[in-house]
């Protein structure tokens, strides 16, 4: 909208904030995929092969806490940095061709579309797993599975069925019907770092209003500024305890930024 | 020099490239900082206390390196949302003058000045250990402690010092003199990680070389585009075996991204 | 009843197996706990302090388990051997007094008495959670928090009710009534280790029954053979692909072992 | 000795002390195997994969610190019980056969012989590393080395070897030929993990010496006693900041222990 010149007012994407994206999306995921696994299956994730399609920050947050629960999991990437950030936590990167009949637990954290097809399906091995923590229902190829003739649908529970295969008599697993599992299996992420994501919204709606008379902000679409995504940080610390360290003037003139911050460049990764 | 129009010709950072910052000061800093305090002074890291001034890439990085070799660590930083990743990890973050007296090891990660001072050094236990492994020897205060009436050097070998006090006759262990402590007390970052900030510098040095001529370079100061940053992660995952997957059409359209890269968009933060 | 005579017919205790006290105890709590938590509060584990009275094998798997979702974990001990493990994991070990105002999460886990006291519970911060996860529910006093005077107890839902203190208006929250919060809250262990240990149950029946003319077993309670011990787990393997090495008739003489095991003396510790 | 008799004067076997086979052989190693591969080799251990023969005390340790350092892990193991710790743990259980060609570093700590052999060593990746952190230099087949035609030596520098098979001019480096290389390649376990270790012999002489009369030790290989065991640990508390709980008279009798320990049954696995 705003490079057709159709956006009607100022707008501040708080997705790409660092609280956002790198909090709710990395450890709210690391938190609520276990979750939704134990919730929807008990099933004892030490031991088990896991493949994580992605590494993104959702992957990445995935990735980690099945790794950190005794799994042994396998990333599938098309991001060469990506990839490379996984082999450096000593996840190996595969396609999901080579692991799909080893694998007991596969997770969808793409935004993609098309990643777990049917015929990926029935290679699985007999109850593996298939869930999707990402975006929309289409990571899974729910409608090829739907639509396979002779497939059986047994609902263990709301949420969580059994799809049975004709040929084979083997099953797999699929959680909330191919849509986000950590909503549909569990609660979602917890309340704390939600936190982060909704003060990001609220921050931002205070300073479209704030400067709604001021010209600052044009019809585009703006991260919100680094000094407001600090901020948003600086409000969960006291909640856990901690306590920053000050700048000295010295040491801010040092490395030139305010004694305040903002304390990195527009870039910086965290 | 870009701000005051003296640049003589167009630069690349490549400090900045993901495959350096993100690969280079964490992945490097997780060997090396374990080597230099091993082969420096043998000590056992598992049951200390560490404190790690600062949690950007270096520290995430020492930190990371530290808790897993079964330390406590403790973060102080300056910046709120970096100490709230600490926390996320289950780092606490503290200033230096709250656990000065009780730490074991002190390592600054920094890149700014006058972290570790003189009148907290007076204040660490018996045979604590100070290093840098951040920038330049400003970090800790060397000069305050060389000055420092009555205080007696007692080098143990090259790069390792024992620093007595007269009042307490405690001692500090200095390492590298407050240099860069992995590359004063062992021989830096491996090779593997070592590549792939060269390579930065190799691919960077033939693109200003191959545009010489066409005008896509002004006298800039650049980061290296996308797609010269994945190819250099992409250069080293036949080493590690790693297999990429490949967009189709489809999904490459979906996402809005080209079938080759690059996938990300510049703000990106891996 | 053997020290008295009066045990009646030969027993085997599986609970000292190896296969059972190392598995159930470490790993299904490992998964259980967190899982307990999660379903009973939601509540964010990463960037919390918990404090985990006892390092025994429950205790270990507890302590992993949030020590990887982030938490900052305590643990309190009567061992200074089990102590001392703690400590080279990089988790203090301190007195329940030390902390009790400090933490978010308690757990419970020794299979003794009286370990949080009304007088603990009413120091803690607010919504602190307090949860057993090791024998009875005599672990927290819960009848001196029912029968002090004032106390208002709110049932959030089952197994979970917040109890408010009339002084402070603070409130901590209980789960399971403090009986065992895995299986109160949750589902218990997962099935492939339950699996581990039940195996155990129905080995020891039948080698009872085998034996039950022989004259192996007298009216004693023995500790599963150490080769049918092995055999627990070997059966458990193949579901996860493992592959055994078989030692060569040298190899066996070399270290005095049977080629087909058992590989180890009665007292080693795994 | 003692089973034939022959044995001179009451001994103490300190080595199954806990405080020394638990602690040593473990975090011992978790501390000097990726020492001595730093020294030896500067190799980046992120990435690698890694195959560990065995996964016992010492093995666990080195496992562990190999998997943190962001390796990949595969175990060897011929015991059930100990492959499928290693599978909790998120390490696949291989033979060496099914990884030999595929793996960068190999270490054997099993106290056994010929683990690797020469044929296995021709099989190797190009560069690959093979130590022993074991027993004796009868792990590696370097007799098998030595001998094989054609193959070429080339010393990179004291306790670091490289080996060059003429048939493909590949090379594997060998460390501290064959023997234990955290001595050979870097300065062993640290002193805090030792002074457990020589502490359990110093109480045992003493204890020896202070029972030489009363006749509570015969000619034979005993254990430490459980309160000595503890009391190693109890000495190690102090300098790590632990301060322990006291258990009240009541809870004590709960659990059927003295006040003071020892506070577990004999054959309790830690």
């Amino acid at each position: 909208m705003q490079a057709n010149g159709t956006l009607l007012f100022p707008a501040i994407n708080v997705n790409d904030s660092v609280t956002k994206s790198k909090f709710d999306n990395l450890y709210g995921c690391r938190h609520s995929l276990p979750d939704g696994l134990m919730r929807a299956t008990d099933v004892m994730i030490a031991g088990k092969i896991a493949v994580v399609c992605g590494y993104g920050d959702v992957d990445k947050g995935c990735a980690g806490a099945l790794k950190q629960a005794g799994a042994r999991v396998i990333a599938t990437e098309i991001d060469p940095i990506c990839a490379l950030q996984a082999l450096m936590e000593g996840i190996p990167v595969l396609t999901l061709e080579d692991v799909v009949s080893e694998a007991d637990i596969f997770v969808t954290t793409t935004g993609n579309k098309n990643l777990i097809m049917i015929h990926h399906m029935k290679q699985m091995k007999n109850n593996a797993i298939v869930c999707n923590i990402g975006h929309f229902d289409n990571e899974i190829d729910v409608h090829g599975l739907e639509t396979y003739p002779g497939v059986k649908r047994i609902t263990i529970k709301p949420q969580t069925d059994r799809w049975v295969f004709p040929e084979t008599n083997n099953s797999i697993i699929v959680l909330a019907e191919g849509r986000l599992m950590n909503l549909g299996c569990a609660t979602g992420h917890p309340s704390f770092v939600m936190s982060c994501s909704f003060t990001n919204q609220v921050i931002a709606q205070l300073e479209l209003w704030k400067e709604r008379g001021t010209g600052k902000y044009e019809k585009k679409v703006y991260v919100l500024p680094k000094h407001l995504d600090e901020k948003v940080a600086a409000l969960h610390l006291g909640k856990l305890g901690a306590k920053l360290t000050k700048l000295t003037p010295a040491q801010a003139a040092y490395i030139s930024v305010p004694v305040d911050g903002p304390y990195k460049p527009p870039q910086y990764r965290y």
